[in-house]
């Protein structure tokens, strides 16, 4: 097994289990896939090949754990409207859900495939993907399958919309015979608990439904106002629940007591003029926030991590170190992952170099295309300069 | 002279003078360096190249009129206290002014030159530098001889603040041997007139001063506050004036009778926390809106154009169109460059190809590097992906 020894790394961010965050004038080794040994430049072992990343900054890849990629179609103009103060088209979800299920798999897969190497080149190593376009049994489940070619960490979100008719006959189906087909392809259950979508009682019957298949429930919960999704997510013992803009004293109580994640989505809130999530009042009760792109066509078509940490760091209190911490290690717990997000020896070796001396500026520097390289399980995956 | 045509252009953004701002399944031909016809696709005429650009958007070059490039060191620490809610470091400039003072002619030129790069790979093809961080003859002169290497659009801004000492003192240096070395190298004389920097008297020195040493007048004003340096702008007939965060009515009526452009600089808002101007009430008012990057490393220390048209959209009320409008056309006409900014015949061959089917995806996928490709001249700058 070959290894690789990186130099010449200015700031390297590890977000290590045990030591500080943040190395100065730091060094890396690589086995295989696997970070073998991290620490400082003076003290590096030697390896089979060295690389001299010339005084950038490097960091884990990003994790994005909160995606809906698999969809066709185009929502530029609802876009332009809703910019222009028009209210927000209530059948916004269902006009990419016409398209996706008229698509076939491969132009499915084509699309997905090109987001996918789109958030390659901003720096994302691994990234979940939920269903939620297709709706029925058959829509949903090859939205999955195509998912499942690109990520372990795929997501059943049959409970996304109620696309027609009565509801409680439709959860009858999403947690009946379209979770049947949806399971074979799928890690992860969810839903969308909000007033207009899905009740509290019908999240938990989904999720709970989920769980008998043996699919680990997340969810969607206070987007749009306050709600009782977020305490479900604590009750159950999620490991992350999504949004969480509208939160009551309860709420933030509640989710520091069962240690459930606050992913929060702020690319959401810069598309739709939305007021962001608080990230700081979380972060000083003692809440875990993880940040994700929640990157889909209709409320957050951005794929970058970087332009979240940018936001988190503007718009929602977080530190420049905290919100990188959001998109890389605690992206990486809120999909129950130890072995990516943070670089000590034995995770895997994937990281991102940055065209800049510090991770500061991916905060300081916003919209500014900082990532040199990335390197995936050991291995450099496109130079790009 | 050899021609090439461009063909498979889902959407062609021109901001003609005459006809369409944008033109479906368009092509467009090159002769050398300047543009020789636009049109739909079905009419084009022959050429000696050919290349389908596979049905993505074509947009003019971005034409960035307001940047600070001629710098050295990193204010990335002051970034994240100011992020943290600490005062605004008043020392802020000067520690500018000091690594800049410091550093040799090579390093400045270096560190400009990668700083054109990056914004040549995010789609800006004209550019404005501004000294401004010498504040000595000697450095206020080497600055603009190192902008001067990279664009003809130099702008001698002395009277960027007070270094120490009186202002009286400084200015008079600024309109005397300061001018007098820096005049060579300079197109443009700019002044920050603003309660702190100089007063409407100081500003209205420098100005005719470098009017008589040949230079066109520019100005920074009411960023910080109302004031009145953009009423100095119009009375002086001056082609733009810069910030205009706070206006009055009659700050407005000014701009609109005098046709002197109001260009916004959004990044300087994200990156402070400050209230954005508000574009929407310039434009119905009639008076003409640029927008661009004041690429700095103190207030806004994005290159990103693409970034700034996503703010204009979200922050400050204007349509994708007249972003990017602002961002190019716009633009041009504030550097009082009638060559650029357009894509029609006889104008530069200067253009910017989008790995998306049309220019609203710029402020509907923030922060996603969207440039596929930059011509400039009639050829292409770098092929990217």
């Amino acid at each position: 097994m070959s290894s690789t020894l990186l130099t010449g790394i200015a700031e390297l961010t590890t977000f290590a289990t045990d030591g500080p965050d943040v190395l100065e004038r730091a060094a890396l080794v690589m086995e295989g896939s696997t970070v073998a040994w991290v620490g400082p430049e003076a003290e590096a072992p030697d390896a089979d090949e060295r690389v001299d990343l010339g005084g950038r900054a490097v960091i884990p890849g990003f994790v994005d754990s909160h995606s809906h990629l698999v969809f066709a179609g185009d929502r530029s103009a609802e876009f332009t409207a809703r910019m222009a103060g028009e209210a927000y088209a209530a059948g916004g979800i269902r006009t990419t859900v016409a398209a996706t299920r008229a698509a076939t798999d491969e132009q499915l897969t084509a699309h997905v495939g090109r987001l996918v190497q789109e958030m390659r080149r901003q720096g994302t190593t691994t990234l979940e993907i939920k269903s939620g376009y297709g709706l029925t049994v058959r829509d949903e489940a090859r939205s999955l399958a195509v998912a499942a070619q690109f990520t372990d960490e795929t997501t059943f979100l049959g409970a996304h919309v109620v696309p027609e008719g009565d509801p409680a006959a439709y959860v009858e189906l999403v947690t009946g015979p379209m979770l049947d087909a949806a399971a074979p392809y799928a890690r992860w259950v969810d839903a969308f608990c909000e007033t207009g979508a899905f009740d509290v009682d019908q999240a938990r019957a989904v999720l709970e439904a989920g769980r008998a298949h043996g699919l680990r429930g997340r969810l969607h919960a206070n987007q749009l106002g306050p709600g009782p999704g977020v305490r479900l997510a604590a009750e159950l013992g999620l490991v992350a629940v999504d949004h969480c803009t509208y939160l009551d004293d309860a709420d933030v109580d509640a989710l520091r007591d069962s240690g459930t994640i606050a992913t929060l989505l702020p690319g959401v809130e810069f598309s739709t003029r939305q007021p962001y999530p608080d990230a700081r009042r979380l972060l000083d009760a003692g809440v875990r926030v993880a940040i994700a792109s929640d990157c889909n066509p209709g409320s957050s078509f951005t794929s970058s991590l970087p332009f979240c940490v940018a936001l988190a760091v503007r718009e929602m209190g977080m530190t420049p170190t905290e919100a990188v911490r959001a998109a890389t290690a605690t992206g990486a717990a809120a999909l129950d992952r130890d072995d990516v997000g943070v670089l000590e020896p034995g995770r895997r070796a994937d990281l991102v170099v940055l065209d800049a001396p510090s991770h500061v500026h991916l905060a300081y520097r916003p919209g500014v295309p900082l990532v040199s390289s990335v390197w995936m399980g050991g291995r450099p995956l496109t130079p790009f300069s």
